[in-house]
């Protein structure tokens, strides 16, 4: 069991149905968000618990849970093979290179869950899981989004294998990110916050992109690194539809 | 005086010059990134100072400052009109209605300073400041965007006879945001986490763009969505220079 924690990242879960039990802080459903928080727990079935303010907060594990907490089957880890498996024509991967901070995870997951990325992949050894925090910033996609937690290098190896274009973004790029084709079936690699991607992995990658800097400050968020590239990637496949259809 | 702490905002900061005192925790600088701190400080011609762990412990305003704290000018709020003035051919100017979070504050800070942002300009009597908080987020980003703090309507009055094409992001768009001319000179109106935009101020603006969402989320982090735009932008105005030279 895991739980997913505040307002809108309870009623962001409930909406895409799984929440085992709602739980909420008694005597809290004049508010209008909580009630409309209810009433969507109502509408998918899951079941309601009012419990006492002080019982909440000894469950919570990111300390804002804002009087409600979703109680939902912990996310499992995916297999990468699965994935591809399954995935459509032009399918998209995340490969994430050692990124610490459950807030950047999350934000990843958000994002990459809106984009309609098809699975994101973590090291096994190092960087952070799908913790509570990492859902609650998720905003639900978290749960959506598949998972995978395996070594990196057998899984760059598959990828490759099944024609992925490996695709780094990374301050050592050597054209700007909206040069590269990134329309088909791709591999996105992101660094983490200190170190960036390691230089082995970068070496296989096939084609390294930046995103350019106009001001002082050295480097993008890598949250906001991978949600700028993952557009990018949907403008250049809306294009070629337009193309295609004109 | 204000402070810029943790190892990363601090190296950013003390990069563009301008750090009044350097504080390091005593003995650390045997750490290679305390080093390369204390290093860019005397290159800066920054004073450097020890102190004991706890003294920065009780300074610190984040509880975050990973044994480093930058003493700054506190950074002043600009006059809009001023902004305006000396504005290029081109202008960009971002406008938060209602962002109360630090976090996102912050992070729109460190990617306006990346994508040539002018000013961002906040409301005088709600969302959040110039706080710690948002410039260790910002990552020196803070210290660089011009950031006004005025009276929203005024501002738009401004912008509008100044012919600034205003460009709302907002879940209620009618188009995606690659259909829009972002190239020119230009204001975008994002809204707060909560309530997001006002009504009235949407009603203002030129144009309404979204964000095409492909999953169970239902938005982007707000400051998601500024990064996808401005880099949009970006991409348009490249395209155009090229087309120009072409």
């Amino acid at each position: 069991m895991s739980q997913v924690e505040g307002r809108n990242p309870v009623f962001e879960t409930l909406k895409r149905g799984g929440v085992r039990k709602l739980l909420v802080v008694e005597g809290s459903t004049g508010d209008p968000k909580v009630k409309e928080i209810v009433e969507m727990a109502k509408r998918r079935g899951s079941p309601v618990e009012y419990v006492e303010k002080a019982a909440l907060d000894k469950l919570s594990e990111t300390r804002r849970h804002q009087g409600v907490i979703a109680l939902v089957e912990a996310p499992g880890y995916v297999s990468l093979s699965g994935v591809v498996k399954k995935a459509g024509r032009t399918p998209c991967i995340i490969i994430l290179d050692g990124v610490q901070d459950p807030q950047n995870f999350g934000s990843i997951l958000r994002t990459a869950d809106a984009a309609g990325v098809d699975a994101v992949l973590i090291p096994k050894k190092e960087g952070v899981g799908l913790t509570p925090t990492v859902l609650r910033v998720s905003m639900g996609g978290g749960a959506h989004v598949p998972v995978a937690r395996e070594n990196i290098y057998p899984a760059v190896k598959l990828l490759k294998d099944e024609d992925f274009k490996l695709v780094a973004v990374d301050p050592s790029g050597d054209h700007d990110f909206w040069e590269e084709d990134l329309s088909g079936a791709i591999t996105l690699v992101l660094g983490g916050e200190g170190e960036g991607i390691s230089p082995t992995l970068l070496e296989k990658c096939d084609s390294v992109i930046r995103i350019p800097m106009h001001g002082l400050v050295s480097n993008l968020n890598v949250g906001v690194s991978a949600a700028i590239v993952l557009y990018e990637r949907l403008r250049q496949q809306n294009a070629k539809q337009g193309q295609r259809r004109a």
